[in-house]
């Protein structure tokens, strides 16, 4: 089967993408990146960031490593069909290798800009606001093109070389591996310092937020890059890819014709519309300038998805003068992308909505926060759970209408759509830590309360901004999962996958429960690695009382250890246990139940992502808005009850939430890898098979 | 069809189980009510739960008579496979009203006695540990007989009346409908009484428990009764009715010949069984006594569990001399039901290993509570959700078993077995809010430190029974649903579930999302309520400051009516949501959606049903370990955090919670129910197929 040459727009978009990372790189790096105090606070975290990237990094390689291993004994997807034990089979373990370098790559240069840009943000400030606004805009748009750039050239290549979406499908495995471990060592990084420094320097010695008295304060600023730049970086990433390959699965089963080569690179060509979408949206937004942060940031939405439309529309109707035969299915196709586009906005507005100062839900919050610590977290806990309703809608409603347009491929479109603009997101997304640190940075080097003030209004747009991209990220990794989960029982030949079969049903209930453990085990890990922090700050001021007098210097690097090192032990066990319990319950119960286990775990890591994530964003926001002087303000016992209600929601919203996502991907992948290795059980009915 | 003589047996346990409750209640009545002023206590109690059953029978007769009149037109279920709409469907709809009628005399009956039990258990602690025990004991197993009696009589009649299970759904129904509004409504009551008391009177004023000058002290004793008493009574009637018409439903499709009739009353069989079982087993507890009441509670399920196996082991070896050709599917049958049981003593059993206070899981949030309020809810919250795990596995390995014994029959005879014994389970239960009353009273009625602390004894007894009862509905009811879910697609004829279709798909996300919602509305019912009473309690000591002297009586009766008003007010909808939802969900996506629909609800309902009941306890527990003097006791910063814990907690373990189980019970019923009506829809494929 020939390859269209549509792909080349693919390699094109890709190349493009790049050289204006490199360029937007090259305009960061030549601010003025401020007075020695600042540079040397910069250079603090980009150390510490450093550290932790490669401690983990080395950590990964060997993951990697033993997992390409694995995978060399698997049946090559080459010859699926046949579904034979080929030894050595070198195309799937390469190509995950390779998916894993350049899932890194992408995280770690988008990581190190941000660790510069700060700095020069912060100095911008002194100039205005649209010129702060525009260093970190650039420093985040580095990482969004790198991602998207390196994901849709490393795609592309891959199928063009392997002629098989399912030798892709180890391209976005290595993705996910690598993402598993950023986000959920990441997540638990960013908790544990964020935590400890609040426990006890805020809470304890009422030290102001990013005081440099506080040992913990650079593992903070750290664990801000680490968790939501190389984290959520990779994190979409891996969804990016992983709804290509599922998608062009999806099409290779498409009745069509002489235009099957075509519909598979469908997604790939979208996705070029998309990046090109994002490229023209980020340049107008730079050209303009704005003194609006937030308001610059939405237009980078919206604009990426009108362009998107528009563009895919000509392209659309371009391709159709080469295959007029598959004209309207051409164009249901098109509307199936915008729908899921269009969707993916209006869950990003909608967990905006549950988690904006001024709307209701965090009023109520804020206002419960008057009868008590327990009231705060009761009314957060319920406006989170009942924050699931909207989104859910919002899927539910673009499965149905892509449904309904082309089938399941209609659905892995909607996923590709709601993706396409992945670009601007991931922008939006890394502009947060970098203004956040901006802040921080201006405070410790003394630029004066124009500039901290000048920063906080940055750094509040990069919070709505955040709230947004987050409920996005979910939805467009709950329908790329959705289409994994059809691309998997394609590939396993599973035509029905039977509620009413008490082993599917089996595979559904752990699939349901899988998430709720998976999220308790992180909450764990930050609880308990925050414990560590906190005994360890409380060690450096007892026996070095000059630290919070400002004599001598607090131990950083210490802190940076006690984070690093805990993220690492504790994202281990999740790591494993998203590999483990996919295979064996695909080798107990069969590929059916297994594939019913990814429904249930998708469905229930829904509601347990959207959950956390909007009542922890609730919470932090009520506590803001009582710190901006309502309700009686910073000190009061509505306070502190506030401060309860951040603190639940830190590991809520920075690490369990966003994790899962993550976790989903990786099952699925996992179960579609894996593959030969569960049909080896009664021909993938499962060593259960004997009795059920 | 001919009804074998054995259903007799049903009849004679019914009437053995009603006589020896009115023989408890004699000896109950019997005993001495203590003084004038624990008689005026208890008197206080008594008014105050018949104001509340009076006020929420009123609303919940409209109720059921709307539904009456809308189940009459619907297909009668007589003719079902004619799938015609027969006008004036009066079985149904004459049955629904005996089921609902049936449920709320046995909760009335059960709720009545246990407030004359109170003040007589706390009067029998002057003398005794033993004393007390027996009396509280036998106040419990009135309520315990009246349910199994009531409803093992109800529907033996119904089914000899009639001669089809599927009239027997309408009983079940009728006891549902009184289930939902008894279980969210006294759910709702008694914790705005508790948290509303704990709040101001506990928190602001520092009265201690039970004061009696704090005005809500009545509504939370009145709480407990209605809520655990009558509350938990019309849960397990509920969940113990539909287990036995679900499974009767699944064998009127066995094939076995002859016995098909014997087949279909097999699951009254084995109920009355369990019913002789608990009757022994209560006989002997009452026979020899107990100066260890927790020890004395458990010999009673234990006893009552051996007794069941061997009581059942002779039955079946009686039925199969008449029926030797289906001896050995009848001896698999026998197995699954006491696989059923066992399992479900086992998740009692772990969920008592999560909230005990001198197990790991509490005692580490009890040590969490030290570093704050905010850590003390993340612990409580991972471990809650954790403890889902072991519960999921004994579900899951019963479902296992019992479907290899027997198919979906086995299913439901797991779940028929589980709740064999319901008649020990709800007195165990009911025994627990007689003695926190008792302690109550005796605090009141001022017997003195020695009977206070040998009511305590008592108390905590109850506690641990109440965590493992509580795990045991759950579970039992979680099987009983899946049975029903098996049902509802046998009687819609339905042959897949597929999940791999969209609709269907759909259906299970709106499904795993309900329970959710569901928890969340009522939370936010409870935090809604228990404002106003936090609101009239300070009213009353601001304007009538005798009342914390004690000089004038504090107006109780204005806090009842609150706590009885808001929880009628908040209930309603709720209940209107768990009718409409699988009502639409059934119209518009089809009966095949409404099945994943159900499936989706009852996994994720039993996560979060889970979570609720095991955190909330913990919470609880580790609260009451550190006022046993641990970790440095009452009123250090550490036990005000932990009373943070146990605020969150009471909404989660005594209104949301619990209230899952009977939310899944109806909307399961109402899917069976309706069935005429959502064939209308496209013979069943849903508005939606139109499209889909």
């Amino acid at each position: 089967m020939e390859v269209p040459i549509y792909i080349y727009i693919a390699l094109v978009a890709g190349i493009v993408s790049i050289l204006a990372a490199i360029y937007f790189r090259s305009l960061v790096m030549k601010a003025d990146p401020g007075n020695e105090r600042m540079v040397e606070v910069s250079g603090y975290i980009d150390s510490g960031a450093r550290t932790f990237i490669k401690v983990q990094y080395k950590v990964l390689g060997i993951f990697v490593v033993v997992l390409a291993i694995a995978l060399m004994f698997l049946p090559s997807p080459l010859e699926n069909n046949e579904r034979l034990f080929v030894f050595l089979n070198w195309e799937q373990s390469l190509v995950y290798v390779i998916g894993a370098i350049a899932s890194m790559w992408a995280g770690y240069l988008g990581m190190q800009v941000g660790v510069k840009a700060n700095t020069r943000s912060a100095q911008a400030c002194t100039i205005g606001t649209k010129e702060g606004f525009n260093v970190a805009f650039l420093g985040g748009c580095v990482m969004g093109l790198a991602v998207v750039g390196v994901a849709l050239i490393g795609v592309s290549l891959v199928y063009m070389i392997f002629l098989s979406p399912l030798v892709v499908l180890g391209f976005s495995f290595g993705a996910s591996s690598v993402a598993l471990f950023m986000k959920c060592g990441g997540g638990i990084y960013t908790k544990t310092a964020d935590v400890g420094a609040d426990l006890v320097g805020k809470a304890e010695y009422n030290l102001p937020e990013d005081d440099p008295r506080n040992p913990a304060t650079i593992a903070d600023n750290v664990g801000d890059n680490v968790g939501d730049i190389a984290g959520m970086g990779s994190d979409l990433f891996d969804s990016y890819v992983a709804s290509i390959v599922a998608t062009m699965i999806l099409a290779t089963s498409l009745v069509v014709g002489s235009a099957l080569g075509l519909f598979i690179i469908l997604p790939i060509i979208f996705c070029s519309v998309g990046l090109f979408a994002s490229l023209i949206g980020i340049f107008i937004i730079k050209w303009f300038g704005s003194d609006e942060p937030g308001k610059a940031l939405n237009s980078g939405t919206y604009l990426a998805t009108v362009l998107f439309a528009g563009l895919g529309f000509i392209i659309i109707w371009i391709i159709t003068l080469s295959y007029p035969n598959s004209a309207v299915r051409l164009w249901r196709v098109y509307l199936a992308t915008v729908i899921g586009l269009l969707s993916g906005i209006v869950i990003g507005f909608t967990s905006d909505y549950y988690t904006r100062e001024d709307k209701k839900p965090t009023r109520s919050i804020a206002e419960s926060a008057e009868e008590g610590h327990a009231v705060v977290i009761l009314s957060g806990f319920s406006y989170g759970l009942l924050s699931v309703g909207p989104p859910a809608i919002g899927i539910i409603v673009a499965m149905a209408i892509a449904y309904i347009l082309d089938g399941v491929f209609g659905v892995g479109m909607a996923a590709v759509g709601m993706l396409a603009v992945v670009g601007t997101i991931v922008a939006n997304d890394a502009y947060g830590p970098i203004v956040d640190n901006a802040r921080g940075i201006a405070e410790q080097g003394e630029l004066g309360d124009d500039v901290i003030s000048t920063a906080d209004r940055l750094d509040m747009a990069g919070n709505t901004a955040k709230a947004i991209t987050k409920g996005f990220a979910i939805g467009a990794a709950n329908l790329t999962v959705l289409a994994l989960m059809f691309s998997f029982a394609e590939e396993a030949g599973i035509e029905i996958i039977d509620l009413l079969s008490v082993r599917v049903l089996i595979g559904a209930f752990i699939g349901v429960v899988a998430p709720a453990i998976f999220s308790a085990l992180l909450v764990m890990s930050v609880q308990r690695n925050a414990g560590k922090m906190v005994r360890e700050i409380r060690r450096q001021f007892e026996e070095n009382p000059k630290i919070l007098t400002g004599e001598e210097a607090a131990d950083f690097n210490k802190c940076i250890e006690i984070a690093t090192r805990g993220a690492l032990r504790e994202l281990i066990f999740p790591s494993i246990i998203s590999i483990i319990i996919p295979l064996a319950v695909g080798a107990i119960f069969g590929v059916a139940a297994l594939g019913a286990f990814l429904a249930g775990a998708i469905l229930s890591g829904f509601v347990f992502a959207i959950f956390m994530s909007n009542s922890g964003g609730s919470w932090d926001n009520a506590k803001k808005y009582i710190e901006d002087g309502n309700l009686g303000g910073k000190g009061t016992e509505t306070h502190k009850a506030s401060i309860t209600g951040d603190t639940v929601g830190d590991p809520f919203k920075d690490t369990a939430g966003p994790s899962i996502n993550t976790l989903l991907v990786v099952m699925s992948l996992t179960a579609s890898i894996f593959m030969g290795f569960l049909l080896a059980f009664n021909q993938g009915a499962g060593l259960i098979s004997v009795f059920l």
